[in-house]
């Protein structure tokens, strides 16, 4: 078994890119190479000209009685983590050619973050033998 | 560590059952066997009564600015892909019968893709020593 | 590659929650450790003061044509199944402490179930080599 990371991230609310982007950052910061898939909605939160925007929190957020982000939710530092991720450690952070088709953009209009297309068959065979995630 | 590849396949929007069978497909076509565990939402995506009804899209898509799938969610083809995956590999497809209960129905019901009902600790022996995800 | 699950659980309502607790309480009875992290909703679907609140359903659950839990999402018994997991196996469940700080509260309102906080760099050190899963 390989010490790699790989995580598909397809989701697309502030509240799930922090969570991913805290993940990359400490499997990072732990010396391990980390592999990102962007997929759909996470593909789109990285489209450059809306990644500066307030990306909302997930449907859990709305059950009666939930708290709130102390600093609401435009506030949270998801890209600024995922900044620091890529320039500590070994981190790579892929548009999935599948999710650029069916949301009928190109890789060029994603924010310098992204490293550049990649297929599924690609990703995952980099991902053999370690950890993967979806979220 | 096996080459295995298990999903615990929760989610039932269009989106989420189109990049579940994606990796499902692309697994599968590296030779990789793969074993999905429908689970609530997903289990009821496949009852053979629904399962070509149109099945939206997850939450995330509501956030202001996000694209549209190009060619509308009813037409993202991922019973077909789900479809392909299973001809060109080792794809076994079961319904948690945890879910089934919860949701008040038979297996009987489902599409003809599903393999049979399942438990969840006979899953989850399956999948001991190769990747797990759930979506 | 050792037999432990990780587990992130970010999501918080009814039906994840009890997704999530049925692969714990099932790898639990196997005899695997489980490590599960609480984040976001999930975190604070712990918080004492409302564990025992209707946590609804997730948003998939509003796709037109949807089945509905038999006994309603206020009767899934997913906190018995948490602490049924914890009474037979070797279960341990920890608060991102980058969570807390996050919804702005501290550990003492959570639930006697969650063993303490934890941070998301020891979480992943100690998920090295095992099964991981987000949800």
């Amino acid at each position: 078994m390989t010490d790699g990371l790989s995580m598909v991230l397809f989701s697309g609310t502030t509240d799930k890119l922090h969570a991913a982007a805290t993940i990359v950052a400490g499997a990072a910061a732990m010396g391990r190479p980390v592999n990102v898939l962007l997929q759909y909605w996470a593909l789109d939160a990285f489209r450059a000209d809306r990644i500066d925007s307030d990306h909302g929190l997930a449907f859990d957020a709305m059950t009666p009685g939930s708290s709130r982000p102390v600093a609401g939710a435009a506030d949270i530092p998801w890209l600024e983590t995922f900044r620091m991720a890529k320039e500590l450690g070994d981190v790579t952070i892929q548009a999935c050619s599948g999710s650029l088709e069916t949301l009928g953009f190109e890789a060029d209009r994603l924010d310098e973050l992204v490293d550049g297309p990649c297929g599924i068959a690609t990703f995952l065979t980099a991902a053999e033998g370690g950890q993967i995630l979806f979220i």
